[in-house]
This record gives C-alpha cells, sequence and structure tokens, in this order.
C-alpha cells in the first residue's frame, strides 16, 4: 500500500462544504459575506504529546480536539481542517484506528477533511484547522478589563494525574487511572461554548499549558493583572481526593485540559449561569481582573500562596 | 531560551494583511469580495525530503517554497502561513538560519506567518499556506481536455542529478554538484507564472513527484490520456551531458523539481510565448492530450518507449 491507497482508503471523502476537497495541489474554501476565517494548527509528536502506546483512535480524537479547541477559544464555528501525518511505516491497524477516532470527532463537530499530506518519518500529526467567525467578534486574548470576572469551564488537572500516574509518579486505582486518562487522551473541545460566549466574554483562551501559564497569557495581551482564588478552581471528586499539593499542580500548572478559560463582566453573570445550564457544563469563577500588573494567588482563607508552578513549556518539561 | 521566547525572537511579526496574526489562539484572515481562499500543506521530515547536513537557511526557504509552489500550481496569490516546527532542541544557529531563508521568501513573494506550533521532537517542518483566488478561476488538475497541449516551465532533473550524487551513485564536478543542488535545495515557486496562466491554461500541477507521476494526476482527474515527447523534454546543459539513461529517469521520474505541468489549448500557444517572455522562464511543449486513456512515451525518433520509471512515492522510494 502506497501514500496514495492510503490517502484514498482513510482520508478521502467527497468535499461537502468546502468548494473542493482532498486531491488538488490546494484545497479551496468559500466564506459567506461578513465572515472571517480563523486559523490554527498544532504538532503533536510521540513521547512528548502522547505516549506511544496510546490507542490509535483516541490519538485521532486529540489531535483533532486540540485544535478545534483553540477554534473554540476564539468562538469559531468549525468548518474544515488539514491532515499532515508522518508515521514511521503504513501500519493498517495503525490507520483504521487513527482515522476513525478523527473521523468521530470531525463529523461530531461537522469539519471535514479536506487535504494535507503523507509522508514517511517518526511519527507526527499536524493538524490545520479552519473556522468561521462574524466580522469583529472572535475572542480574543487582549479584551479583559479590570473587574472582569474570570471563569473556566468543566474542571481542571484530570489529565495531569493520568500523565503523573503513566509516568509512574504515583499510583491510582484502574477505575481512578480509566477516568483521569479519559481526560487527557479523549478531551473534549468546548465548541458550543466558544459560540456561546460570543459578545459576553471580554477576553478567551484554551487551557493547553496549565491554568497560571495560560491566564499569564490573557493578563499581557490584556495589560492588566489578577487576583485568582486557588481553591475555588473546579476539579473532579477523583482529583478532591489526592493531596493538596497535588491537587494544586494538576489544577494550577497542569496542562492538557482543553477547557476554556475566559473573562467577563460581572454583569454578565445570569446569562454565563443560562449557558452553562443550557450546555450542561460547569462555568466557575475562579478570580477578578485587577488593574495592579501580576497574578497573585488566593487560597480559601484569602491568605496569599507563592506561586510555585510554573507553566507547560514543551522545550522545558 | 523556552518555546515563547523562541517565536518572540525568530517567528513573530506584525500582521500587515491578516488581520490577526501570530499571538492568540488563531490567527484571523478577511478574504475581498468575490475571493476564494487555497490552501495547502506540506510536511518535511529529515533523511526523507532534506539530508540531515542541509544549510538552515536553505531548509527554511525549502520549507516554504513547496507549499508555494501548491499555490501556484493552483494561481492563486500567496497571502500568508502557518509554521509549525518540531526540533530536538532549540539551537539558536539552527533557527536563525532556518528562519533567515524563510523570511526572505515570504518577504519576496508577500506571504506572511500567521501562526504556528513549536514542540521538541525529531526536526520536522511543517507549513500550511494561503492563497486567495478570484471565485471559479483556481487552476484544477482536473481540465485537461483532449488535443489541449502539454507544457511545463523551466528545466527539469536537476534536483534529481543532486540527489544521486549526494547519495554516493554518481560523482559530479563541484561545480555541477553545487548547481544542481541549489535546484535541489533552493526551487523558485512558480508563483507569476501560476498567476500568469490563470484564464489561459486548462489544468495545471507542480512538479513534486516526478514529471511521469504528476502528468498521472492531470489524465486521471481529467479522464484522458496523453503522449509525451520524452525527448523534448527540457534539461539543463548540465544534465544534457549525462549519459541518456540518466537524463531520462531524472527529467521524467526525478522529484522535487517544483516547476508546473499545466495543460492548455493549442490556440493559446502565442499567448503561452507572451508569457515565458514576460516572465523570463521556458515554457516547452512537450506532448499532447489524447482520447485514448493511459501514458505513451515517443522519443525523438517517434518511436514507442516503454515506461521504465515509477514515480516517486514517500514510501516506496
Amino acid at each position: 500500500m502506497g501514500e496514495f491507497d492510503v490517502i484514498k482508503q482513510y482520508f478521502m471523502r467527497p468535499a461537502k462544504r468546502a468548494v473542493l476537497g482532498v486531491g488538488d495541489d490546494c484545497a479551496l474554501l468559500q466564506l459567506s459575506p461578513g465572515m472571517q476565517l480563523a486559523t490554527s494548527n498544532d504538532m503533536l509528536v510521540e513521547g512528548r504529546h502522547f505516549f506511544a502506546n496510546v490507542a490509535p483512535e483516541h490519538l485521532g480524537h486529540k489531535a483533532l480536539a486540540v485544535n478545534l479547541s483553540d477554534l473554540a477559544a476564539c468562538g469559531a464555528q468549525p468548518l474544515a481542517f488539514m491532515l499532515a501525518l508522518s508515521v514511521p511505516h503504513l501500519a493498517p491497524n495503525f490507520l483504521a484506528g487513527f482515522s476513525k477516532g478523527l473521523w468521530a470527532l470531525a463529523d461530531a463537530q461537522h469539519c471535514e477533511l479536506i487535504g494535507g499530506d503523507t509522508v514517511q518519518g517518526p511519527l507526527n500529526i499536524c493538524i490545520t484547522v479552519f473556522g468561521t467567525v462574524p466580522f469583529g467578534q472572535a475572542l480574543l486574548r487582549s479584551g479583559a478589563r479590570v473587574h472582569d470576572d474570570i471563569y473556566v469551564s468543566g474542571t481542571l488537572g484530570d489529565a495531569r494525574l493520568a500523565l503523573e500516574s503513566l509516568r509512574g509518579q504515583l499510583t491510582l486505582s484502574e477505575t481512578a487511572l480509566r477516568q483521569s486518562r479519559r481526560a487527557l487522551e479523549q478531551p473534549q473541545p468546548r465548541v458550543n461554548l466558544g459560540l456561546a460566549l460570543r459578545g459576553i466574554a471580554s477576553s478567551a483562551i484554551d487551557l493547553s499549558d496549565g491554568l497560571l501559564a495560560d491566564l499569564q497569557h490573557i493578563l499581557q495581551a490584556s495589560g492588566v493583572g489578577a487576583g485568582l482564588d486557588i481553591d475555588a478552581v473546579p476539579r473532579s471528586i477523583l482529583l478532591a481526593h489526592q493531596p493538596q499539593a497535588l491537587q494544586r499542580l494538576c489544577t494550577l500548572a497542569g496542562g492538557d485540559d482543553y477547557e476554556l478559560l475566559f473573562t467577563a463582566p460581572p454583569l454578565e453573570a445570569p446569562a454565563l449561569q443560562a449557558i452553562a445550564k443550557q450546555a450542561q457544563l460547569p462555568i466557575t469563577r475562579i478570580g477578578q481582573i485587577q488593574s495592579l500588573p501580576g497574578l497573585r494567588l488566593l487560597d480559601a482563607q484569602r491568605q496569599a500562596v507563592p506561586d510555585l508552578w510554573v507553566g507547560f513549556d514543551h522545550f522545558r518539561q
């Protein structure tokens, strides 16, 4: 089986929304009047972003999910994606599983594969995703204003808990490992939440590097500071039963959460409650934007906590 | 130096044509009314697409050039690109050279970097490129019609000649190696030619897999056959001095040429002459589209030549 056979068997379907999909030198996209194109890409490398023994189906899911999460953070509607895939050899088992996980999420999000590249080399997956957003309505990192509340969706830290367990740093029960591993390997991009936040959130980012690091990105882009209630950061019951130091590491500097971190003026609190109810997804207030530059961490007793955690840096960790 | 420092130092410039460039979850592009977005991506892997000892500056050039070549084949005007880069470690010498070659070509083609990803792993470069083309004017592989002439730009085969030499399969003089290596490592994407061919060429593809393989892509997409005059395929003086079998291998199945292969009705011959003169780039007629399916190779004596060459397949070669 050669490169072109693989593309035909696993990665080629007729384009529905694109003008032209897989099979020519370029794919062609057309935007409705008044729409902007949002685009992002993420590259996943074995041993760095996933373990060699991950189920191919989960890997296919995650490779697209982390990209859709970037669209979600911008409030963009998914449209299409390109897949560049480097694999050591064309193993049908891997390709079948990988493409199954990829297509399941792509179909669920109405995001079609329109092109890409398949090459031989160390396993590497690079997806570029395209979405649409009405002119001027994209959620940016730079819009946070003083007195805005800081919110996060879902619960944080389970992915890091699984990572620490898989690295042999701690032991989890079989059930706990399965649950936390689902968070690590099958994150759900918050696309619908991102769409609902247009016109309500003042800034947004998706949590990939860890809460503290990603919040710093908002603060720097917006030129503001913040106070963060670290014990208010939502966590699963599973994580809540772990030692406090581990809870804090996982929720504050975990990485790979793929929840949305965003800010909104206090008057939007009722609208956010309605969105959370509609989406059946918790939205938790975890702090406030302040004029004083820098990030201040407070515990449940309103005592200052020193920042002991550094964000996830793919070259430092 | 961490991931974010690297992005700031080597890969971040203010967006000029994009609505939003490097630094948020997504980049934002806006199209003028009546324009479609053309997009393509290519992934380059060490040992497969380039040698470990290639000059970083040449690698930066080539990684973007092969993508711009896809835009050229569609007749699209370059607009922007995303860069995903996996490197074993953040070596300033490599990054400075790589980004220098990348920016030089990006600036020359008015194509701006709007986002991407930097990760740690085996060297891998994945670029996704964006261009614009007026509605319905993109050059496709599927438009070749019976009696159209088949043309190719520039000269073919020097890149493969260099590859064979670098692989130790043959010995070239220092001058010959330098010249052919330039073709291999610093291909010039035929963007202006692609733009000029809109409304004139009936189909087009860029030559990356080798002439025979890429012509087959046009024939299959268009549902036609062709006769190819293999001794009419243009080659450099350097290659013309090599043995005939090597000349044929390099011109017919060389790969990495990044010239344009296209078809046009015979009545467009004068227009093509004018375009070649304007672009100071040879355009050579090398065959004709025929109704009989399949590809027939003919030598200068109009004798049939069996197809001894298979196209470049990244998993077969």
